[in-house]
């Protein structure tokens, strides 16, 4: 019998009267919980003063679950520091850029550079390793929580220092990285560099971004130094942490992940239907490639927080829709998680998160969605066959935090959205049915036939030698505007954009041409018009040819996309801003047309020892009729789900399949 | 003869020369004035250093004014320290929530738990008290000034602890209302336990809210502590503040009446009109409520500030129409004010509030505004006799400036806004012509027969209890959206909303559906569709009948509506944001009509010693006949702004009428 | 042969290897540069350590352009400390209005009030001096960079008292002046004076304006610590500094012109096209009223930087359309500005302003920019022989900082947008073919025949006696809404506005009636009904007569707009804000229509020593046909552009002329 999937949540029992807590186990059993992540928030409790730790209830909390069969993943709770802390070290309160020192009252406030935080966090996890790391239901290690506090202390002035030592070497070179010349910052002393604190007007671009990647490393030494003690008490329990996604998380996943057992990811998507389900299938496969895609073998991972019950909107928190827990759970389940888990068991009746949904909900379990979490329960069950089967994509994209974190700056032509302009073509792919694969371009590129690289900003010499590679071993290359333009410094390639891949794309950009807000600009493309918004650029082939030119306007007739042929393959450039559509079908002129063009199916395929899995979720609100022959499965394929043939199935609209069988001889 | 109305303004002669005051005096009595509120910004003229009085000026002011007859209200001058006081005291400056410590250069500019502060306040009244109690120019003493500044010092946290002690006895029940138990923030130490400090994400808010709670008290304290002083010196000269309203102020003003003598307010509506109108008469009643609605005998109450001749509409400063200075006042006298004071006399030449408006404007006496302040002065001489009759209510709502600040918490569902929840109400009732009483949920409720709850997601138990007593003695009870959901340290109530108010209601709402900016739903009132904004719930009947359901969307078909009898009254639930013309039917439903349905007409009915009052004023454009009958006056009522006959009385467009009689035998 | 025009930029060769540098100097000579300004961001670099100069890279970089012909105006850095200055001197670090004390990351960071930093400018430009005061390169004196940061500190505090004292002698003298008897604010003692730091509530607006002026002051002196030093090294050399412009900049360039040889001024349109003409055309006019209107002998002026290539918009960053570049420098270069400078030459690879233009941008020398910088180089080569010619004027209007300053106070009854009042008429006035005089209302004005005063809100007596003897003269005024209501210490003149110019304009305004966003008014302009927007106002005739009366609304038939004879000429009030087209024609009604009303025409007339020069540019996309007698030339004037007669001479769409003859007899 196959290892379970997981499925389960947070649970903070501390919250809650003892026969609240007997009544949560009966709740889990009945829904088919596997595992519940223990201890995030229980520092107040299991260390009331500094030193003295407080296990019986803990023990109590783990033996109830083990009772029941249900896994643990124990939390280090070193994200939340109780108040005790921060009164007995002060200086391990974190400090904003204009030097305000922040203290306790809410989760997350902690300094990660101040020796009495890191030497009380190791403290923790060493006396939960003593007591916990052989308690028969310990499944994993959670260390910490959703990494991302800022601080620019002098604590962390100290070790940005240490690290940049480390990273540039010497004076010179920092100040020649950071183009100090300009502006009179050149450093003659190691002590003058400060965090990005507040200054009198634009910071140093190449400061701020170092200032980052700090900040991630940083962070990862405090895992690490957690991590040790973990292991070191039983190595075979995998250590994980889970990762939150935003502009503001100066985390680089990519350099966490070879460090991590099992990667694991909250994911809030802040749209529901179509939209929802193509964020979380980006989130999805984001989480996959950040665990499959490091140096050495490949990582599990998990969807370790998701909203039971709302979507979180930015506005509103709304209820989910009738199945979309479900929807949600199966888009990362089809994309190789080992599971899905939520935030949190049962929704708190006080504290700031007292409006964050449960998957117990202020109304009880005579509720929907207790009822659509226990329906999950079952379903996940049936399906844990295809857990360690791997995910087969088509396409590749890049995506790179770093050059994320520098199209932040408040200097640049225009503001860009990078996040948005990966999501664009990630959307795109997943409408025309392709399972996606996220690279990091500096790290050896997947085997797939296409790979598209959107506003790659940052570009370092080996990752543009990599996409020329891929493209001359005959892949073919879509680059999108803005791409290649700057070094991994933030310091500009010169002689014309899209400098370090000028020759590749056989074309020089003379000057960017962004376009004001509401204002468009058009490209033809043939048969229609595309319209072009945001961007546009000044082209002239050298080598390329002009698939689409810019038609009126300023840049009227000049190229906007173009084609150049390059050893085997084939290398476009999309100098605009374009709609889906019109990338779309752009992509399509470049690559085909992907393998499953069924609007609002999401379809992955899974190869595996035993076998090929297919999941099929329909987010349409009509039914589909599933034809195994096209999803490469053998005639006698089956639903997991169900239990049906997969031949002449229909999944219903909002419905799921997990088709298993054999790869069609074809 | 009865006594007079009290009709003037602050008044704050150090501005001018000798020549203007004199001035001043003269045309006071043109006007009729009766009142002059003196010595709000006087402290640095008052105590030119520390411990050293100056009184020669302002004894030849009030000796001045009690020469032309008017009478004074004194103010200490506490709410503007001097620059001395800063310099002297740093530790006396409020601080912000970042650390941030305010210095002089403003008002308001005070740290209200600084003990140098509050020594300094007491050694000020006591000379006050000392040099004045027994001039005979004094009317009142008029403690401070619109309390309402913030700090987050060190000693406010001492003093917060202080409190805290007092509402929560020991830590384990502080622990227990704060649910400190989730995000690692049980306190082991009275000490670790901070007013809300900026700290790194979300604040806990029973936490906010009782921080809010602690700083009305402290403010009622310093309030206090002069109350004493001046107590003590004449006790018969009453002891009055001004309220001032907005989210921003901790102040709860029902908890404050009854250690007041005479309830003062200061109104500022934001627009002009009937909006305006509405404004007004909503701030009238929620004044008179807090004067009547205290434990024992009712206190007095009075319009202390309102704007001569403009309405600061937050975007600009507009003059008011032609007679809105009138209708403004009569609409607060009519609704139990002892008269209509403004702010100020003279409009200032310099300094911050130079454009705020004056009685004498900066064109001088020579002016519209002036000839308006004239003739209201005119008016208020003739009315006076209805001074002390008692307002007629015939419904009433519920306002909880707790609720209010809960509901200003950032983790909610959606936004809601409490006070225009409120205002609605408000509204809607004003122009169905009934005259409203609020009343705070968990006091005794007056004798009406219609009781409407707006959004009070704060509810004691014993406010439960309160409200079904209503109902069952046969009350009709209209309860809105979000009400009864969480207890007073805003802890939910599990198990179904409205928590405490389930079994009254006969509904469980199991899920709420927050609607987005834009977004609308629909129910079905009977004859017409009903547009929802904002707000929507899952609605199961429990006992009660749906009155009207929500038609399309995704609550298709649920109620949205809800009656339930309840021993021998009425309770409805509204669990959606309605227009005002759909909230209006349904309460007419519920209740039937109001009395005087007369869109843009004011009509409140006063009972007194002599006889009846009834103040009829005309918002609106064109004339309106009178029918001294249907208002329920004998035949022979007059009215004492012109003398004329009640019977077949036109009131003019933006008129008014002060009707006197007696009941009608009917 | 004439003195040449200044045509080049800022040159920062530092951040450059050396072969780019020799580079620089052939594409420099390429293009015609005469001028480079070195060394504005060098102090790092030049003085690496407290008291060590580093001389030797800049005596290269000297010496390099010498040898190619080209001049240097010579910067002190003390725009931009190093970071050593900011560690070794934390007290010379700005100071923000909330306690925030600022450090280095970026440039001006400075504490200009700092003894330390005060002391190392001059060191700075003492050791400049004392190495390049003779070198044959030297052309100019460029003092520090765009003088305008805040600082709120303790040694603000301290020069701030030094200055009051100055300016108001004794505290009750200031008292007086800022009306401290209101709010409380009266200064028993200097050492309770601060600057306008974080406090309770809205500042004093008098207190705020004299911080901005003694900011002014403040910087000044800063300057002048630097200019002596330089004059006394080589007093033929001219001194100068580049003012910014923008509301948050407290220099008032009136009063700093009469210290500088050469006034010089950094312009960045943010629109292009007309309305970039306008833009330009304002700043151009405001330079050269600057520079010409001081007492004693006018000076010269010169555009010290523009964006070679680009318009920063706000939004964005857009390339200036073709020929953009060159239209703009000669907007200026027409109104006497001795040249056209940008910033920079090379646009940087690196640092926050790695996206500024450049004259040679990240493209490199082949690239449109670059080559229509050329073009402009040889163009400026042809014409300078009308270098020195006076540019004629034909109608004046006020500008004054202090009254932008006094406009941007919180406490107003709207907020009312000074600069764009002003550019308004300078708008109307510009497509009416005038060139326009800027004029300090309290200094001589120029013999024009039209003079228009906007929103001119603070006007000292003698101010006011000035326009006053301006229109006795025969001389026609326009004034419009919010003038003149308030004196220089921003007290309000009472009695009835605009104060000091009642007598002058025969009116009294009672009170302001300004207009909600979106809300317009009308008024009645004879054939046309004038939409108003944002400002109207109660306006009583005292001897004028009313041109055009509101038309409905509030103030239906009362004087908008009047007209007062007053000695020899005419006295207007435009009670207010009208659109363009209903102002322009009111003017042209008033004083006759300019002379060379050609909308999109630029034309300015210079008249000097050896004849007549009239540049024109055509702003507009056709070609426009000149005619030299409307002109005022003689028919043998010929471009000194392309050579050609000046008779029958077609300027083409986007183009320009700089036509040389002798003025028409006529």
């Amino acid at each position: 019998m196959s290892a379970p999937l997981w499925f389960g949540g947070d649970y903070n029992p501390e919250q809650w009267p003892e026969a609240v807590q007997v009544e949560d186990v009966e709740l889990m059993r009945a829904a088919g919980v596997t595992l519940a992540t223990v201890g995030v928030f229980s520092w107040a409790l299991l260390e009331p003063a500094e030193g003295e730790y407080r296990f019986a209830w803990l023990d109590r909390v783990l033996d109830r679950l083990h009772g029941a069969g249900i896994g643990v993943a124990l939390a280090t709770p070193t994200a939340s520091p109780p108040p005790w802390f921060g009164l007995a070290h002060p200086d391990a309160m974190p400090v904003t850029a204009d030097g305000t020192r922040l203290t306790h009252g809410s989760r997350d406030t902690y300094d990660v550079c101040a020796p009495a935080y890191r030497e009380a966090s190791v403290r923790m996890a060493t006396a939960l390793a003593d007591r916990y790391a052989h308690h028969p239901a310990l499944a994993m290690w959670h260390v910490h929580n959703e990494y991302g506090s800022w601080t620019h202390s002098e604590h962390a002035a100290r070790a940005f220092r240490d690290w940049l030592r480390r990273r540039h070497d010497d004076l010179d070179t920092l100040n020649r990285a950071w183009t100090t010349s300009f502006w009179s910052q050149t450093y003659t002393d190691w002590e003058q560099v400060q965090p990005p604190r507040a200054t009198q007007y634009r910071p140093n671009p190449a400061h701020v971004l170092d200032f980052r990647r700090f900040l991630s490393d940083e962070m990862l030494d405090h895992f690490l130094d957690q991590a040790d003690v973990l292991r070191r008490a039983r190595p075979e329990v995998p250590v994980t942490t889970n990762f939150a996604f935003g502009d503001w998380v100066p985390v680089d996943p990519w350099r966490w992940a070879e460090h991590l057992d099992l990667i694991a990811v909250d994911d809030y998507p802040d749209r529901m239907g179509t939209e929802g389900a193509e964020q979380t299938a980006f989130a999805g496969d984001l989480a996959r490639s950040f665990a499959t895609r490091v140096p050495g073998p490949g990582r599990p991972w998990l969807l370790m927080e998701q909203a039971a019950g709302v979507a979180y909107t930015g506005e509103i928190t709304r209820p989910k829709p009738p199945g979309e827990i479900a929807r949600h759970s199966m888009t990362h389940v089809a994309r190789g998680s080992q599971g899905a888990m939520f935030f949190q068991w049962r929704a708190s009746r006080g504290g700031a998160e007292q409006w964050h949904s449960g998957m117990v909900p202020h109304a009880g379990p005579d509720s929907r969605i207790f009822r659509e979490v226990c329906d999950l329960g079952g379903v996940l069950g049936r399906i844990a066959e295809a857990r360690d089967a791997d995910v087969v994509a088509d396409a590749a994209v890049t995506w790179d935090p770093e050059c994320w974190w520098a199209l932040g700056s408040p200097s640049l032509p225009a503001r860009t959205d990078y996040l948005e302009a990966v999501r664009q073509v990630h959307r795109v792919l997943w409408r025309s049915g392709r399972t996606v694969d996220f690279v990091r371009p500096d790290r050896p590129l997947p085997p797939v036939p296409l790979l598209v690289v959107p506003a790659l900003y940052l570009l370092s010499d080996e990752a543009a030698r990599r996409l020329a590679d891929f493209t001359a071993g005959g892949g073919t290359l879509v680059v999108t505007y803005l791409s290649g333009v700057a070094d991994p410094d933030s310091t500009v390639r010169v002689g014309g954009y899209p400098g370090a891949l000028r020759d590749l794309l056989g074309v020089r950009v003379e000057e960017f041409h962004p376009l004001f807000p509401g204002e468009t600009a058009a490209l033809d493309l043939g048969s229609v018009r595309e319209e072009v918004t945001q961007w546009s650029e000044h082209v002239h082939l050298e080598g390329a040819d002009a698939v689409a030119r810019y038609a009126g306007g300023r840049l009227d007739g000049e190229p906007a996309v173009t084609r150049h042929r390059y050893g085997a393959g084939e290398a476009w450039y999309v100098s605009a801003r374009l709609t889906d559509r019109g990338l779309g079908s752009l992509i399509a002129e470049a690559a085909g047309t992907g393998p499953f063009p069924e609007p609002e199916l999401d379809v992955v395929r899974r190869v595996g020892d035993g076998g090929v899995w297919v999941f099929v979720t329909n987010h349409g609100a009509g039914p589909r009729r599933i034809d195994p022959v096209r999803l490469g499965l053998d005639s006698d394929a089956h639903d997991l789900v169900t239990g049906r043939a997969a031949d002449g199935l229909v999944v219903p609209g909002g419905g799921f399949a997990v088709l298993r069988g054999h790869a069609a001889a074809n």
